[in-house]
């Protein structure tokens, strides 16, 4: 397949973060430490691709930052103007083109389409568009 | 912003992979053990979001794997059928409903808006999505 610089991509989300996070004033400041731990719920037609996920496993959960400035490339890492205007792609902003998120979590717990996940410092609401094992060794298949 | 569950979200490719890997022969099968280096050519209007780059930074590059098929839920473990069917959402497999690739890499050198980056199993002309400081500690930033 070729192709083009105009070309896009269109991501559906395969879940949600019920989270007790509900906006920035709930956050905590510096990634994800003091993070509470989140439920994700699958969609309901992908929770088939949860077949032998476990308590205690290592997640790469990729979260689409819908509330996030898309039209930002430089800014001051931490929002702190004395440090120097960085581009985004050396920083771990949500403000970038393309505005996903990555967070190493673990499996607290599985309740069918439901898995409690942590720690996570995510809005509730945010679509999930993608989860992965942490692991690059474990489960690499071909195709 | 309310989100439901049939909202999809527009991904733009923010560069390409322009490797020596070609195709599925030239690829290691394990990992990105025995990859090589390639360039990665950001696109000219997102140049800008690479201020500050510098050779030796660990980087995570995401990569929209645009050859996966996006209807597989489950599969065997590197393809191997002896291995019991497993979830896409605890595997790496390239199939998956949003193929999003995670690649850890390392910055070789850095060209105006190409920079050299490896190992990276990644085939020419992978789109590349976003790219992310590999450390969540450095650089996060509140907008």
């Amino acid at each position: 397949m070729k192709l083009d610089e105009m070309s896009t991509f269109a991501l559906e989300p395969v879940g949600f973060i019920r989270s007790t996070v509900k906006g920035r004033a709930d956050a905590p400041r510096q990634g994800a430490e003091g993070a509470p731990d989140a439920w994700l719920e699958i969609e309901p037609r992908f929770a088939d691709s949860l077949l032998g996920m476990e308590v205690g496993y290592e997640l790469i959960v990729i979260t689409w930052l819908h509330e996030a400035n898309r039209d930002v490339l430089q800014n001051h890492p931490r929002g702190d103007e004395s440090r120097p205007l960085t581009g985004v792609f050396y920083t771990r902003s949500p403000a970038r083109p393309n505005p996903l998120g990555l967070h190493p979590v673990t499996v607290r717990e599985i309740d069918r389409a439901r898995i409690k996940i942590g720690p996570i410092e995510a809005f509730d609401g945010t679509p999930v568009v993608d989860i992965k094992s942490a692991s690059t060794r474990a489960d690499v298949t071909a195709d």
